[in-house]
């Protein structure tokens, strides 16, 4: 896959996607990040990018031509048609789900705006998608377009390896994770509990499914999907609901 | 305010936190960036700083001692009590109201793990507040701790000035924004709406006020208190509704 940034700020990106994850992945040739200074774009004589806005107003606005010039020289590095991604609030807000879908493509480019509105003719000839990541607010699209592009790059088949795929996701099964616990079994008199050092497995995987379902019903019960609970699980819930009320 | 960030990998916070508006806030005293590996505090011989889970499984967890004595020496640093916030999923949803609340305080301290489980006694006992950005997996909580960086230093006294402060919040007004548009009036054929050009302020304020209501009706119902519109705003809402049914 190809992720292409187009940016007032490239220097904000280079830390987030040559560490960790994200590095491996361009290392696999799974993806390949292209970071673009759509200044650079720009045909005004003085590179501006924004203009005052029509119909009067404070702020400043982002005019079409270097964003629409920028996204049709990415749109020509691919064979595949790219979804143009612009990050703001106006948006529909990006979940897992979301992620999923943009790991099928084989092209995305984020346009990432700093502060400054968006000329309207961007949003409505030139993007695909506005995605917010949250109901709060940023200084740009920058973070919020690095935050899909971890989520996503980790979905691309080969980045994670085993270890890390292994860890449970929340919002593929539905439940919260069970606490974890690693030595030392007493770390300034706060002890693991009993059943994690009984070597008893059926045990520990039982308490590890009730704690992952107490968190869940406590914090999100929105992801309990009640009806596929199994028998016992209605039971320990029942046993949960109730130790709450005494 | 001071906020430290302890992490595995100190070199992803470099180009947020030194660009735009948070360097700016840094040179204006506004606030003070630490990240620190807290690697360096491990007094295990090999520095490690995870450890197999009790009971058995995939994955790593995090090791007590490290975050415990990274914390404490972070602590030490300021005068007022730290907010200690643990990025994760199973956290609180990470909202305006809440950067807000934490652009109160004196002092954040961020634990930003990177795909390994946490010792539970850590949240338990060392960790104020558990944080999501949202419902989908990250690799680590380093991005989480700076999209909250970024939206508390934007609502620190003196960061912002007219300019930008200027902005409309849509968080705070229950509006997003009406649609902006800048020079040329025609690009490639699209065009400016007449209303912008008329330079009738009146206008041009209704065009942008039913715009905004019209884009908040369409795309997030949820924000709207229709209770407190004005009347001439229920008027609009109405012509809304009904140009789309028909």
């Amino acid at each position: 896959m190809r992720m292409d940034f187009l940016t007032l700020f490239p220097e904000m990106f280079h830390g987030v996607l040559n560490t960790s994850i994200l590095k491996q992945a361009q290392d696999k040739k799974a993806v390949e990040y292209q970071v673009t200074d759509f200044r650079s774009y720009s045909e005004n004589k003085h590179q501006k990018v924004d203009d005052y806005p029509y119909g009067g107003g404070a702020g400043m606005v982002l005019t079409p031509q270097p964003l629409f010039d920028a996204v049709e020289d990415a749109s020509a590095a691919s064979h595949a048609k790219p979804r143009v991604i612009l990050l703001c609030p106006q948006g529909r807000r990006f979940t897992q789900e979301t992620a999923e879908e943009l790991a099928e493509e084989k092209h995305l480019i984020f346009i990432c705006g700093h502060y400054e509105g968006y000329d309207e003719r961007i949003r409505e000839q030139l993007v695909t998608d506005e995605i917010s990541i949250g109901d709060f607010v940023l200084t740009g699209g920058e973070l919020g377009s690095m935050v899909i592009a971890d989520s996503v790059t980790r979905l691309l088949p080969e980045v994670l390896g085993n270890k890390d795929s292994a860890v449970t996701d929340s919002f593929s099964t539905g439940y919260l994770e069970h606490p974890h616990y690693t030595r030392p079994a007493d770390f300034r008199g706060m002890k693991v509990p009993d059943v994690l050092l009984s070597g008893h497995h059926k045990r520990i995987e039982e308490w590890r499914r009730k704690e992952a379902l107490k968190r869940t019903y406590e914090r999100r019960p929105d992801l309990l999907d009640i009806e596929r609970l199994h028998a016992e699980e209605k039971k320990w819930l029942d046993e949960i609901k109730n130790s709450r009320d005494s």
